[in-house]
């Protein structure tokens, strides 16, 4: 919580939940990206929070855009990237969007297999390539599936095939995890990621770049390590693997830029009980999963809730938003403690919502309109 | 599917997917429903599908209207309904929007504890209120939580509560569980109401109405019973339970309503596997969990796919949206059968598609616009 955010909030009247963008935090972490990952370019990952603010600021700054469509692209223009500092990060693209993307200029894009591969050639030749390879997440608290990348022996495929159709086979990328607590993550995907850089060398082709992803995490309720953290971890893991070949590095954060840079408030619509018999109070928010806390599915993410009374005694409450849907619920196998003196009609304030938030919102679900926010 | 949808598609030219409803079949349910339940009266489910052409053709045909919201209940007034016909049902409402609602006129609110109730009591006086009560919702495929009602020992106090504070004890709600496939499952339900209703009695307190929620299915992958079947078994419960003194009844349909009358029409952007030893294929649309098909978490709801190469060898898919979000995969635990044959590029078609879709969309996750829709 700023006080730019407090100042804000309380000169604020309307009803309804809104999130509040302090562009200050965002800054600051911008730099904290740059000062301690000094060799890599910075592509913020745009799908995290792409208002106009958010992106004219990175841009002034200097910052890159990783995409993931041809929207976010043309906001990233908007906001006055050039397209070389573009690239479109989403392996899963139509061929005309490839065309499009490439008409605006971008020349940098992902693929994870031949198909891919094929579409970029024909859409956007001579383009640069880069491969991503999965990676298992251990750590990340957001759920990796398998959906992005394949395996590091057919990535070596994949680059070779792109080489041949007269794309730049440029590189590996990866991604360990959203919400990475563990700095040691990066060390065994740049472990493969050298791998195929190897494997690619002895077939000719001599890539120049790894793509170290996001994962970055933002402060919940847990404390996270620092980023300088995470820059020296990862510069050790380049030594290690790449020795004094180290490549050109780019990475991606987006809720490490953003998440803790955002406060939701939302008021307490209810408070009650299911029977006389039990303790665990159900406290119903005018925020829930279809509001934009869709990262609360599978109770993922846990974010810090402040009210009002925080100092009395506490109690265990079940967190649900406020639509007609029984999925609607944020937390509930593990409930969270709130305040007991806690009433109808209090405004809380939810922490690290800046990220993966406003656009995650449903457009009218219950007749309920998408989250209202605000960059200051 | 239905020939006038087909006829849309074959000339449907922009890029992305939609979903088309047939609003014939939107009146035959309702008439299904009318004739199966000649007692009952129905509420639709706004929520399911508020589409205006949907809320016009309801309206018009006598249906009532089950709100969740604010605007949800002026939907209902600008498609033709009088606010008798329009039931706040959400359990969950500010104070400011139940004194809204009675400003609308609208007259009869859910509750389903003694703090809604007190809402309810000063900003919309003498209204009727009807208490819902926990169910545990065997034999439903999307997961119902304990987050609407309360035990029905509570619930007697709610009413209690009410009828002091000058409201009209109305009657009580239960919700069986959505995509409910067993007709039977109302029976324990309905005795619980019938005890409800008798406690109530004991304290000079004379309920009139029970509503039965919603819950009848729309055919999915798996057979449903027909309307008529759960029409008959409803009807054995209240004689069961209630005996010669049969209440009032309400059912909300909304799945059973509006889902089989739509279809949305997405398209291969890529087949790819993960290795070169892995057989399984990763099919990518260009529509997942949050861009209308947000039912498919946890793999609850099942659609049935079609493809244009139907008949050919089947194998099975691992089936994804098209977003950055590695939790934006449809069927992965249960692998989807779909032809060897589908490539990239082609059509295919979500059936069952026509409630909880458009609504759910993300307002813009990833650039993408939220679900285009048709109502024909």
């Amino acid at each position: 919580m700023t006080e730019r955010i407090r100042e804000f909030l309380r000169n604020r009247r309307e009803d309804g939940p809104c999130l509040v963008v302090d562009l200050e935090v965002v800054r600051d972490n911008y730099m904290a990206f740059a000062r301690s990952l000094p060799d890599s370019r910075v592509f913020y990952a745009v799908k995290a929070n792409p208002s106009p603010e958010v992106l004219s600021l990175l841009a002034s700054l200097g910052s890159s855009f990783d995409t993931a469509s041809v929207v976010e692209i043309e906001m990233a223009l908007a906001a006055g990237a050039t397209p070389d500092r573009i690239s479109f990060g989403n392996t899963i693209k139509k061929e005309r969007d490839v065309a499009r993307a490439f008409e605006l200029g971008v020349r940098l894009f992902a693929v994870d297999c031949a198909a891919e591969v094929e579409k970029v050639a024909r859409a956007a030749p001579g383009s640069r390539v880069f491969c991503r390879i999965l990676c298992d997440g251990a750590g990340a608290e957001w759920p990796l599936s398998r959906k992005f990348g394949c395996e590091p022996s057919l990535a070596v495929e994949v680059l070779e095939h792109a080489h041949r159709l007269g794309l730049e086979a440029y590189g590996v990328s990866f991604h360990v995890g959203s919400q990475q607590g563990n700095p040691q993550a990066w060390d065994q995907a740049l472990a493969s990621a050298a791998g195929v850089f190897r494997a690619c060398a002895e077939r000719g082709i001599h890539l120049s770049m790894v793509n170290l992803g996001g994962g970055f995490p933002a402060k919940y309720l847990r404390d996270v390590p620092a980023v300088e953290t995470y820059g020296s971890s990862i510069f050790e893991g380049l030594m290690r693997h790449f020795g004094n070949a180290i490549p050109e590095t780019i990475i991606e954060p987006g809720r490490g830029m953003v998440g803790n840079a955002g406060i939701i408030e939302a008021e307490v619509v209810l408070v009650s009980t299911k029977s006389a018999e039990e303790d665990i109070r159900w406290v119903y928010l005018d925020i829930g999963k279809f509001g934009g806390l869709a990262e609360t599915m599978d109770e993922a993410i846990r974010y810090p809730i402040r009210t009002p009374h925080d100092g009395d005694e506490m109690s265990d409450c079940i967190i649900a938003g406020p639509t007609c849907d029984s999925a609607d619920v944020l937390y509930e196998r593990t409930p969270y403690a709130l305040p007991v003196s806690l009433a109808i009609g209090d405004k809380v304030l939810i922490e690290g919502t800046g990220a993966y938030t406003t656009t995650y919102s449903a457009v009218a679900f219950n007749g309920f309109p998408p989250l209202r926010s605000y960059h200051i």
